[in-house]
């Protein structure tokens, strides 16, 4: 472990800092975490967040990546020159594209996850729906061609290597029955995921300070019932509707789900290990 | 298990064909069978070779895979408007190139291969040298770039998803100390993981008979000093080389490396469950 | 295992008897497969049918042997100048018979069995019922002495045997709660302990081909109602009757029950790996 | 446990005997203890002397039970009109002979220990050296024909049944390499299986009170050296020679050999539990 | 373990002796037995009591003894000056006396036969109910001070040490929510204790024969409903009453409770391993 | 775990924190910790000190409590009468002044010590070195009477308790082969349990800031051969070298141990999970 820059903490501080900490610490110990990387987090904080994935296993929890990749995938379809089409904001997945899909997700995104971790002395292991197979899927608009959802999760290969030691690093891409792969939101798949591993916590980190109600300031604590109203009332803006659903989605086994900052620096620590925590939890 | 065509055998020719085999079933249970799948093995005869695989981890042994895949990795490259060049008969790989090996090898036809495995009736999951770290190389020469050899093995990753019961398909792709992924021979990759993983055969499906002496006859076995005074001498010809070089480096640790060919139908089951053998058996 | 004589079949052809027998051997692993011998399976097939025995265990089956003596037990009688005396089919066993009828099982069949097996490479233990005990036993008729029937199996010692590799070798004897020992049909036996033991199957090998239809044909597959009925209804011949009831019993509790032809050479195995299989099948 | 008779002791008196016994009883727990069967111990004292290896079982010991049959092998050899030969002291031994001893102890003698332990509480299961095999055996003299010595002992089986709770009663026969039974001397058989399954006593019940000085007082505790030297100089009588022959054998393992008085009734409570013992201990 | 003084009994009387205890030996072999010290037990025959303490451990029973100290509390008190105060026959017992209390029962008592133990060759660990905490109390009447009665007990860290092989050595103290340490009657300790342990049986050992009925003669077996009759009745002396209460309290969950004469030498060896036993068993 | 007071700290600053102490965290769970208590963290600083106890025990470490208790001694001595005498700084211990200490050390200090940890969550267990026994002393001068050094440590009953998670608590007594209680230094306790437990640290709390040098000042890292050299150079002050003494003999087996200042509040979170750690660091 590097020397960080010195900080200027009293050692009464410092000690209060722990003393804080310690209970969270003993609390996850053992425990599922199942957290999403997107936006900033993947891309300018990449660092900072996988170190503390990494020093999450050190002290001794478990936790489970899941990531997508919507920006990189767009960028090598211009290259081999795909047109891309949406319809009603998703875009549609034709063969060709879908061969882009996986070889972007399975092929470069997540061995660049898997390899950062590896230096940074965590042992990541990739994986896609496919292997095991451990995500089953199907499509869920004809017209959308290899869009799908998660019809069934086998999480056996994942714990598997979790308890061997290994950090797994999930792309968002599941196996249908019909023996094709289809794209999947990473959103969705990180909650299936915790369902099924039973996870103590979803943690998904997004791009913004998190749920914020109508007087535009973020909410701590969110009841599932609020939560769903959000959804349903269309309060909740077009990108926080598939994690707001993610969330209420896992509360069918998970205790609690966070929708987290994550251009905060540490925001994984800060939200697991102090007693105020960051951005809005979203409780049963 | 779909019906198969009639086969006119009478009970007795039957019964001996089972008495012959199930003295290697036994003899191979929990046993560990690297495999190196390529060329014919891995186009035409895909369906055939992995429903074999299937089998042999059905009655007990336990299978492991290694691919490349050249072929598709100068055709993705061509799309990308990536110039290939060549030197002493190895592609030159440049930081563009490495991209589009991982993304092949690791994004196509790594999750095809478990894909099919896994509509097979088998568990297979996909991983790359980068996972784990279970392969961790350097480069070999300066001017060829991130064409890599193999410095060590971490069969822990591997051991866990045998352990399971999964059939593990690896990429030829190491990770190097300096953080760069390599591209390595497929061959070399499946002689070095059957040393770190204990395998008792490692078998290299290729597109021809077997080794073949100075009268253009296949050997049947073969014994290490000859092989490596056939590599020496230069008796082996361009392709059989790499061949040779992993089956002599594998007994070092393994007792008996084939090279057996893969355009026969079923070429595993009958190397591995009939007493005759196909191909060249090279041992200590 | 001794090299045996060339039978000219292509590749092709034994690789589809393999193809067709792998699913089998999967399936039958670590299952308890009762066997009854008797008859010719016993005197001109001994050395096939007890290789069959040795290779199943081989391939991680768990066979269990159970025997009886009819034959040898007349003679040895003779020898001793005790007069035989039979009411209603069945031999009158008084004391005098039934020390011989222990000796000639216990001290001489089933000793004979182990050390062949023992001999072919499997590891046999011979075992009565007295043995545990493992065969509780009652009398079921005043007038014929030492006739009983099986009470309650105890499993234990049998399985203990099973557990650490041994191929259990049964004499159709039973202890009954008044210290006497009895004499059981075989057939009951070999059902009663293949129920008891949670076996997969009930084979019993006989002189006969099979379960003969109205039509002399032999019926492949036999429902219980019908196997019950033909019993009930006097269409089985005499020797067939305690077989049709004991493939009946074993429904209670096993899948499957075989009427088998212990004449044909390996009968065991062409019943046990082939898609045909052969003689009746008693299904519930 | 059925009541005694009134036994007219203080209960100072028991409770002096109940503190010297349970240190012994202590010490022997989970210890293998071999004793061999013989004379009048098998015949007059059978009763207490099973009631005896019942108990030992139940207090946390692990009897095994070694026994020969001389006399009844002789009777029924005269009933089947075979003609006793003898040389040196030794039935000649003919096929036709050993299928008799093959059928009296394995068939008749064994099973009635078998039985009766069974019915005192015990759970006993017989066996003979052919079982496993577990007493591989070869001929001593050509011209004795099947009568055999121990060449190596597999304690494998029995440790299974020892292990399940059972009390393994060993008839004294071996298998030899040539596939033929081999009748070998009971106290040799107790012998050879007390040193393979490292019992910490072998026990020797006899019909005298134990090795005799040349005052014809017993000797209570007899060093290898002068049982050797009783050997080699003649002293000890000719029934004798075997038993302290095997006594002198078992020291090359196993802590304590012990000839006692099986006319004595619970001579093997009163050997194991009291401070005085009875008989000759014989010691390395 | 010292030679014993000859005594004289036959080798017959000694047999009988042990065909009656070792079935008795075996019943509690791995069985609880909680044993209440008190009074001449613990003071003239301390050395036989804990000598069968030891004894019990050797053949295998799980002893845990449990203590008060009365007597040794009122002499300490009076050194230090305190005044002792009764009300309705118990101490009151202040904050100065409580902290006597555990200074001469933890502190004094415990440790001595901790000691003690450990010099017979047991292996014993003291406790209070405070570690752990193991037993949980509350204060039963104000006017009393710190006299409790138990609420709760915590049997983990008292099995963990059984389970090491260690003689757990209990003081009557227990722990108040309100973090106070409270003495508690031993009587009642050693029941809730036989109860939460699951033991097998209950010894209170007394300075009086056992319960005695109207003819002044001891009571052998006492039933539940005749001992509640005898505390509600008043037919039980002022002594007896806890001990009664701790007996049918017992009963909740231990087969049989005893209330025994510890003025009898080895009293806990000839309850325990003799038919006739000794002093009044109460039974549910 | 109730509130702490607000402590104006930034996210980053926070963050920074447990960066920091995280890997520390990870490399001590499951390492026994070996803590003296003395002087003010015993008295002042009670509550923090037993707080930070039951956090490390929290996040997976296990903390093993070693005290003493001399002024509590001098106090009881006086009440009760007894004549202090001392002899190069060392207490004369006659008899009844160990009973004293025993009453002190084992019923009054080691029981509060136990409740209060109990109180705050953590799960205590007192001990004595005569439980087990764990400690076996002899005293180490025949005019200072029951003063005595450790000749043997017995970690197994207190491995016992750690293993199921309990706190063991250690009052510095010894049992002698004498049979007689030796008191002992507390440092060189703790000392021999490190070493005899295999602990990762031995932690001396004092009432100073640690070893200091000729300029006053600190020394934050002190080699053996320095510590040796300031012990037998007389540069160490009194109440020093025994606490040298114990750190030196500890280095055989530990690889650190710490004298670190009891005064500053949670001094023992500041020691293991910050980067500078407090008070002198003694190494091999």
């Amino acid at each position: 472990m590097t020397r960080l820059d010195e900080n200027h903490l009293s050692s009464g501080e410092r000690a209060r800092v722990l003393v804080e900490a310690l209970p969270y610490i003993k609390r996850f110990h053992g425990q599922k975490i199942v957290v999403k990387l997107g936006g900033v987090a993947i891309e300018q904080r990449k660092q900072e967040t996988l170190l503390d994935i990494v020093l999450l296993r050190y002290v001794g929890m478990l936790p489970v990546l899941v990531h997508g990749g919507g920006a990189e995938i767009t960028s090598m379809s211009d290259r081999l020159g795909l047109k891309a089409e949406f319809k009603r904001g998703l875009r549609v997945t034709d063969a060709q594209t879908m061969e882009v899909v996986k070889m972007v997700l399975t092929g470069k995104i997540n061995p660049d996850l898997v390899a950062s971790l590896n230096r940074l002395g965590g042992q990541a292991v990739g994986m896609s729906g496919e292997d095991g197979p451990s995500i089953i899927a199907e499509g869920h608009d004809a017209d959308l061609g290899f869009v799908g959802r998660v019809t069934q999760v086998n999480a056996e290969p994942i714990d598997a290597l979790i308890n061997r030691g290994y950090i797994p690093v999930m792309a968002s891409i599941g196996l249908g029955y019909d023996g094709h792969a289809y794209n999947i939101n990473a959103d969705t798949v990180a909650a299936e995921l915790a369902v099924a591993l039973g996870a103590s916590k979803l943690i998904l980190l997004t791009d913004v300070e998190g749920v914020k109600g109508p007087d535009g300031q973020v909410i701590s604590e969110l009841g599932r019932a609020r939560a769903e109203a959000m959804i349903a009332g269309g309060q909740a803006e077009g990108g926080m509707i598939p994690k707001l659903e993610a969330a209420v989605r896992s509360l069918d086994a998970v205790p609690y789900a966070h929708i987290i900052d994550g251009r905060t620096p540490h925001a994984l620590l800060l939200e697991l290990f102090t007693e105020a925590g960051i951005g809005t939890m979203v409780t049963p």
